[in-house]
C-alpha cells in the first residue's frame, strides 16, 4: 500500500480488533494490553500508517512546544483582551505553525518571581514566551540568573536587563507620533495612556523628546492616564474636557485608546481631525476601518512572532539571545488631518 | 514562615546549593542528582514554597489541558487569519483560564480522517476542540465512532451527526439578515460568501427562506462566491458591478466580506447605505468602528468558548454531549440605513 492509503479500519481488520481498540492502541491507552499494542504499532509501521509522524519525542508536539504566559498587572485582567495582543498571539501562532511547533497558552498569570519560576517548571515546553513584562522586570532578571530553562519576553528593552526581550522601539515610536502632530501645527499635545507599563513609559519619553525637538514646552497637565480600553480612554477625555483644559492633539498609547478619545471628542461636538488630531499606536486591523481611519504607529506583529519563536528554538544552535528592538512605522490615514 | 513568604533563595540557602541548582531541582532536571532533588523538594514542602501547586498531575497544566486544532480547508490556509476566529479563540482561552485549564494550540491542520485521528493521538490533552468542520463532517462522524478520546467541534449542526458541535444558528441568522434588508424595501439582495463552508450553506438556506417569506423571487445570479477576506470580497463585488448586474442589498457571510463589499461600492461611487444596504455577520470588534458602522449578526463567542470547554471538561460528570445551537442577534448600526 502506498503512503497514506492505509486507513485505521484496515489496521484494525489486519489485527483482528475493533476500530476503537486500534485507535486506543495507537493512542498508547492503558486500556489495551501490551501485546495488542505491539501488534498494532507493528502493522501501522509496516503499512506506513501515519501514526509515528505524530508520536511526540517530548511530552507533546512534533518539533516542540512553545508556552505562552501572560503576566498579570496588579489588580487587572490579562492582556489578551486587547486586539493588539490578539494580533501578537496570531503572529506567534503562525510562526510556531511554520516551525511545526505547538503553542501552549497557559491559564496561569504570574504576579511574582515565584510565579514566574513556577510557570517555567510547569510548562514542560521547550521554552516560554512571557507576553509583556508588567511590573516583573526585576523578577525576570532573577529568573534569567536562576533558571536554565529558556524564556524570552515580549516587551520593552530596559536598563540592566539580564534576559532576552523582543519589542518595538517605543522611544522612537512615541517621538515619531509626537513630531507628526507637531509638523501639522499642533501645539497643545496630550499623551493619553497607562504610564505604569514599561513600554508606555518609553513612549512617554519619546513624546517628551518630540516636544523638545519641536520647541514645544511640556505641560505636565497634558500627561493623562488611561487604561487600555475604549471606555477608560473615553472617560479620561470626558474628564479632560469637563475641566476645560485646551488641547489640539492626542498621542494615544494604543489604537483602542485612540478610538475612545475620538468617541469622546465627537460626542462633545469636537471635530477630528478638524479641531483635534488623534494618533493611535499598534495599527491593529480595525485601524484602517474606523471613522476617521486611524493614523497610527505600526508594530510588526508577524516579525515579532517569528523572532520570539526563533529565539527560543534556535538558541542551542546559534547562542543568539540578543534582545531585539523592532523599527516602527508611521501609517498616515485620516485622524490627524494633514 | 507563612505561605508565600519563602523565596527560592531561601530554599537554596537552606539546602546549601546555588539558586540555579535549587531551580533545576524543582524543575526535576536530570542535571541534579536524586539526593539533592529529594532534599530540595522536602525543604520546599516544609516551607510551603509553592512548587507543588504547579506540579501537574497529568502531562501538563493544573486542572487539565484542552487542545485546539484547526482543520484546513482544501488548498487554503488556516482560519485564525479571520478576526472572528481570533475572537472565538479569545472566548475559548478565557473559558479555559477560568477553569484553571491550559490551552494547547496545535500546529497541525488536519485534512483527512487519519489526520484527525492523529491529532487526537498527539495532543495528549483532556480533550480536543476542532475549530470548524471544513469538509471533514464524514471523517468527524467516523472519529466519534472509533475514538474514546473526547472532542467537540465548533461549527454547523448537520444531519446524521454523531459528534457534539457548538455553533450559531446559521439558518435563522441568514434569514434574519435577509428579512432586515427586505423590511428596508430592498428587492435585489445579493448573498456574498464562501458556500463550500457548512456554516455558510446554512446561512444561504436562511437567505432563501427569508426571500420567500418576504415574497421576493430568488435570482441565482445574486448568489455570489467570495472567500473570507476583504480582498476577495472586493474583487467579487467589482466583477458584479462590471457585469452590470443591478442589486440594492448585500447579505455578507462575514464582517470582513461586508467590509470588502463596502470598499468596492464606495470606490465605484455607490452610496452605502443610500443606494445599497450591506449587512455583515459575526459582529467582530471593529464592526462598530467601521465606516459606515456595520449592521451585522452577532455570534456570542464568549458563550461559545464556555460551552466548548465545559462540554469537554464536564462530560464525565454529566454525560451531556448534546450539540448546542446558539441564538444570534441582529445588531443595527448604519450600513443598511433604516
Amino acid at each position: 500500500m502506498s503512503r497514506g492509503s492505509t486507513r485505521l479500519e484496515d489496521i484494525a481488520a489486519l489485527a483482528g480488533v475493533s476500530i476503537s481498540t486500534a485507535s486506543r492502541a495507537l493512542n498508547d491507552s492503558p486500556a489495551v494490553n501490551a501485546r495488542t499494542k505491539q501488534l498494532i504499532w507493528k502493522l501501522a509501521r509496516e503499512h506506513d500508517y501515519p501514526f509515528r509522524r505524530y508520536m511526540p519525542a517530548g511530552p507533546i508536539g512534533a518539533a516542540g512546544t512553545v508556552a505562552l504566559v501572560v503576566p498579570r498587572p496588579q489588580g487587572r485582567e490579562g492582556q489578551l483582551d486587547d486586539p493588539f495582543f490578539l494580533e501578537l498571539f496570531a503572529g506567534i501562532s503562525d510562526a510556531a505553525r511554520d516551525r511545526g511547533c505547538d503553542l501552549l497558552v497557559s491559564h496561569f498569570a504570574p504576579t511574582s518571581f515565584d510565579d514566574l519560576s513556577a510557570a517555567m517548571t510547569t510548562s514542560r515546553a521547550d521554552g516560554v514566551i512571557f507576553l509583556g513584562q508588567s511590573s516583573l522586570h526585576p523578577a525576570l532578571n532573577l529568573l534569567a540568573q536562576s533558571s536554565d530553562t529558556r524564556f524570552v519576553v515580549w516587551g520593552a528593552q530596559l536598563p540592566d536587563q539580564a534576559y532576552c526581550s523582543v519589542g518595538s522601539d517605543n522611544l522612537s515610536g512615541g517621538r515619531r507620533a509626537t513630531l507628526h502632530l507637531a509638523r501639522l501645527g499642533r501645539k497643545r499635545i496630550v499623551f493619553l495612556g497607562d504610564t505604569e507599563a514599561p513600554e508606555v513609559q518609553q513612549r512617554v519619553r519619546g513624546y517628551l523628546e518630540g516636544l523638545e525637538q519641536a520647541g514645544i514646552a511640556h505641560d505636565p497637565g497634558l500627561l493623562v492616564p488611561a487604561h487600555f480600553t475604549v471606555e477608560s480612554s473615553e472617560a479620561s477625555v470626558d474628564a479632560l474636557l469637563a475641566r476645560g483644559i485646551s488641547f489640539d492633539g492626542i498621542v494615544a498609547a494604543s489604537d483602542l485608546i485612540a478610538l475612545g478619545a475620538i468617541r469622546a471628542l465627537l460626542h462633545a461636538g469636537i471635530d477630528v481631525p478638524g479641531q483635534v488630531s488623534v494618533i493611535g499606536y499598534d495599527d491593529v486591523p480595525f485601524a484602517r476601518y474606523s471613522r476617521p481611519a486611524l493614523t497610527t504607529i505600526n508594530q510588526d506583529t508577524a516579525r515579532a512572532g517569528r523572532l520570539l519563536v526563533s529565539k527560543l528554538l534556535d538558541t542551542r544552535a546559534t547562542g543568539d539571545m540578543r534582545s531585539e528592538r523592532l523599527a516602527t512605522e508611521l501609517i498616515v490615514r485620516e485622524s490627524c488631518g494633514g
